[in-house]
């Protein structure tokens, strides 16, 4: 399974700008080699014709799932960075092979012999929104089709590689928090954990650079749309939303129903979530910060901010880290935690590289400490 | 003072971006003619030397204010778009000439005869912000010195345009609101007079492109800061929050205190709000909504969008324009209201113009109704 | 013909940002009215979806060609924003009527009577390059087909304002030129007239906005694609050339080839050409300057710059202006001539109208004047 | 000198924008250790104050230096970031302290016995200007002043990584090439030095982000002013010419004189340089790129294009890499040549630490194989 010393790793889903953001990463990670990579519709193309900016790296071509040797290439670990529902059907092939007429369903037609052919021992690290809900009726209802894979998303482990280290070490399949989750979670887990603030009145107003709308066509992504301009987008319907109140219900056990608006910024990559709260009894600003400097006084990818500095994107750009910080608010009993994040990275690629970390035994910030690339 | 059918107007401080705003939209308007210009650093020189984009505009060189034939010149409008402090001074020199000894210490070094030399007819419209607050306690808190202009100040009317018309009809002194409560208020004003939402939960995240910060030479500002990033900036300080709550609580007939957080986003023009209100009993998203249609129903620069779509920055770049929307919050008794304007236009130069308008007798929209540039 | 003091104006292809910004252009002009505005796939539905900037404006709802009642609208001016090809079979239909056969072949399925409904007398501009080259061998080598209208293409007066006045005058078809001829055009003709320049060694370096893309949904096109970066395209085989040498050959009287290599920047709107020429014997960077000067003296919308000042895309940000100047060389024997338009306005839609004024015998200036946006 | 295997790097001048990417690609250099950065005015505060983005990094708080203990610090390598003029009076002192009334006009104030304490081993690569230019005349004419570390200038290699390898290695001081010139260089070189093009007719068109221009309190820098704009700057009299040209005279063994012309574009990073060359006899646009090929088939930052694939600034965001093409021109007789750097990384820091590895007998990859940043 180790070859050279380094362990192999697969990309499902290696032309979108989250595939790219993880071929950067591992690429230049000492301990994986990236074995094989996929595309379909660019399946047979080196990956340079695709992402030119990998002119001159060693590279394997883009290859059709279907076209993949599973027993001969001894996968360490898949990353699938395919869209959701895509997503759900390719990971239930390849890891459990037990109904073969759903995997003959398959959008991208993956033979019915796929899974029985794939040891059982790969580690599956999906960036698609597949097996981040719990519930499967929520599933339903917000991505608007059944979960076929309802087995697997029981097992999957929820992977916010701060607080789930555990569970993530033991995975074989772990589903990578949403960009907006990473942060918002980021935020508020320590306060609400505590009970610091309330659960019935959390406000994210969040911004997102323009990467993480996917490097699909349409209109709304053309640069003539988004420069020079923001906007807001998916007011009171943002899928991001029932994962957001799933983790912090858990974590405040209590039902926790989040406002919840993004917005599009004209950037290529950065997310900042500014966030409205309602101090518990007692607490203050500084008494929220104290609990968020406690939480992460030992984490290497999550800073509180000294003084009064705000989290600026252009301090985490490219880079996995989260930057934190809280402020007093002008209304009383009210206060304002703010996270930054580059929601490529620590919001997908990034946290998903730190999981595999975790999950192959490695320094959880091996290939993940580059400093952020300013300007 | 109509000479070849026109009002003759005079820009003080043409320099910085309001100016230069100012500069465009009176060099096209059909009844006023631009007599003089004045920049104090750049005094001698033509405005095309400092804002190139005039050049082939029939324009006056730029004069320094000490340089200024008040008699001569027969101004019908003065606009002041000078720094505060000494906004007030210059005005206070400009109307009332009483008090030499106070125009002595002019930081512009304005004779201390000027004042005595102007026609009492003159209006004028001030672009800073030191006759927008009617407390002057609250103005020496906020703006670190005592108002010397304390007597003006009562007299002068709250230039937005929409909810002042009438006394902006007689006004001899209009203090144009700052860019952000200009969007604030117009979303706000009409919920909080019909009772509609709670005054005491109102939580408005601001974003603003970085013309808004003007021309001076900060860190900060420069293009390498500020490209591909975002971030939060006067946590809990910012002067605007004073401004608003004073109107607010007008209309409200009750202290307002609210929570207000501008962002500075990567953009030249255009300005954001995203407002999280508290649903008085009985209302709803919908009702909110009929409620700010009924109140714009007439208004040539106010919008309401239909449907769902949400207002942004490129409706409005370049316009006078402001667009509205409501929305409905996930959280029960809650809503989202959201504005767009251009901070330039709307929030600064172009609702100059639009009081001017009133100020003159004039139709309101006249010189003002271009459509926005987009692309 | 005139109703209501207006002429009637009709836009076909109104969805794509060139018809938009005959829109913004056409809406504040004083002597015209928008009587149609087509968009196929957009038939039926308001403008302002398509184009939210126009939410408040009187426009008619988007319509089909096909549904054009012809002798009912009885429009003077018919714009043409459509595709090449496209362009060139509905003008043939519009105008002619004599060939139903090739009727039956058009693309947009325009009715085979069409034609035989359009009143004669109507002027058509069309912003394509279907009648912009006069040879029509050379246009079926760059653009793939051969020309359908070649009838027409010698009717076809070549729309570059500043020096076909005259036969624009009497047009009834006016072919705009494209966005880089109309720059380098401006530049060059004036000195290739005077053999100023050597005709045999001119290089154009260009460097475009991302408008001039169009809104096609392109991958190259995005906006993560294209924002913090830039590149050549095209490299000598831009459909541009042709049109370039055809008029510099015209106006030397010898066969020009010019060397031409267009780039995208990430910017809306904007074009530069940085044209690097040889100076025929005894000529100096200000002799050609002088002769720049003398040819555009009278000129509204063309400004030599005084000094040393660069042209610079801002300053004719959204405005019908073209900015000039001539810099010495360090090589011995060369100069420098560097033009900037934006290719929106006078590279595209601001020249029609233009052209328009022309064929109307309006001043040519109207409803062009206003002052560019800047920020 | 080598603690914990590492070799002890200072860096002088630490708060511009060449200095901030020197520490990103130092800090995470597995063999070297920054032991000092200084910044005059902003000595005492830690460099997060200055470059938020290295909160969380383990890195000295900047220091003057003036406060360098040189003999205790037992540096190997100082990188000189400081301004030209500054730079030589500085690396004189540090380098020869044999002349101490010069050493007393030492702008930064350096004290006059600073250069005897230090140790005569420690390798000094230079970023600024200063050592780039052979000829004293040819700097005082171009930098306004004369040269005063001039026997330092004759014993400086020009730090072309590429293409001076020997005498780097040999090195003790290094003079990093300008931005310009790097990317002109590279693409020049192997064509002169050949044969392949002429030298007489060389016209380089170039296109930089505007950190290029530094962090300097400039308009012209601020974000208003470059958005959505671009212009050509220093026509005619950019200070890399000369760098080019005595690099240009030097391999084809005539005086070479060029046609430069730069531009300022709105990106971060980013340098693009679109070369027009006339061809030698015989030669084509294939054969020059079958040159350039051949040239670089062995080098790790230098790649030519396949096929018509044009080089473009995001193919090296963030890298050290040169990307390289040639295109046939339609002139007869001519080709194009563009190449595309980043112009902080291989046009300043990224070469300046390649020159480090050569200097210190590391592999000249080290540190710096990191894939370009896209998006």
């Amino acid at each position: 399974m180790v070859q050279d010393n380094k362990f192999k790793v697969g990309i499902l889903g290696a032309s979108g700008y989250t595939g790219a953001d993880l071929v950067r990463l591992l690429v230049a990670h000492p301990n994986v080699k990236i074995e094989l990579m996929t595309a379909e519709r660019k399946a047979g193309r080196p990956i340079a014709d695709i992402f030119p900016h990998f002119h001159g790296f060693d590279l394997p071509d883009l290859i059709s799932i279907d076209d993949i040797e599973w027993p001969a290439v001894e996968l360490d670990v898949v990353f699938c960075a395919l869209p959701h529902a895509t997503s759900q059907q390719v990971i239930k092939g390849l890891m459990h092979a037990t109904n073969h007429s759903l995997l003959d369903e398959l959008i991208m037609e993956t033979p019915a012999d796929l899974a029985a052919q794939v040891p059982g021992n790969v580690r599956v690290i999906d960036l698609s929104a597949d097996f981040r809900l719990r519930d499967v009726e929520i599933y339903a209802e917000w991505y608007g089709r059944r979960h076929t894979a309802t087995e697997l998303q029981k097992s999957a482990v929820y992977g916010l590689s701060e607080w789930n280290r555990d569970a993530i070490n033991d995975a074989h399949l772990v589903a990578c928090p949403g960009c907006y989750p990473t942060a918002a979670l980021l935020a508020l887990l320590p306060l609400l954990k505590a009970g610091k603030v309330l659960s019935d009145d959390i406000i994210i107003d969040a911004k997102s650079g323009v990467s993480g709308a996917g490097r699909s066509l349409k209109e709304a992504n053309l640069y003539v749309e988004v420069a020079e301009a923001m906007h807001p987008y998916g007011l009171g319907s943002h899928r991001h939303m029932p994962e957001i109140e799933q983790e912090l219900s858990l974590a405040s056990g209590s039902d926790v129903t989040i406002s919840f608006t993004p917005h599009l910024v004209p950037m290529n990559r950065g997310e900042l979530e500014t966030i409205y709260v309602k101090l518990a009894d007692g607490e203050t600003a500084a008494s929220l910060k104290a609990a968020l400097e406690e939480a992460y006084a030992a984490e290497p990818f999550v800073s509180v901010l000294p003084g009064d500095t705000a989290p600026a994107t252009r301090m985490v750009r490219g880079s996995n880290h989260c930057v934190l910080n809280v402020f007093s608010d002008r209304q009383p009993g009210r206060a304002i935690v703010v996270a930054a994040i580059d929601n490529l990275v620590k919001g997908s690629s990034g946290q998903a590289v730190q999981n595999m970390n975790l999950m192959l035994g490695l320094d959880e910030t091996t290939g993940l400490m580059q400093a952020p690339l300013f300007p």
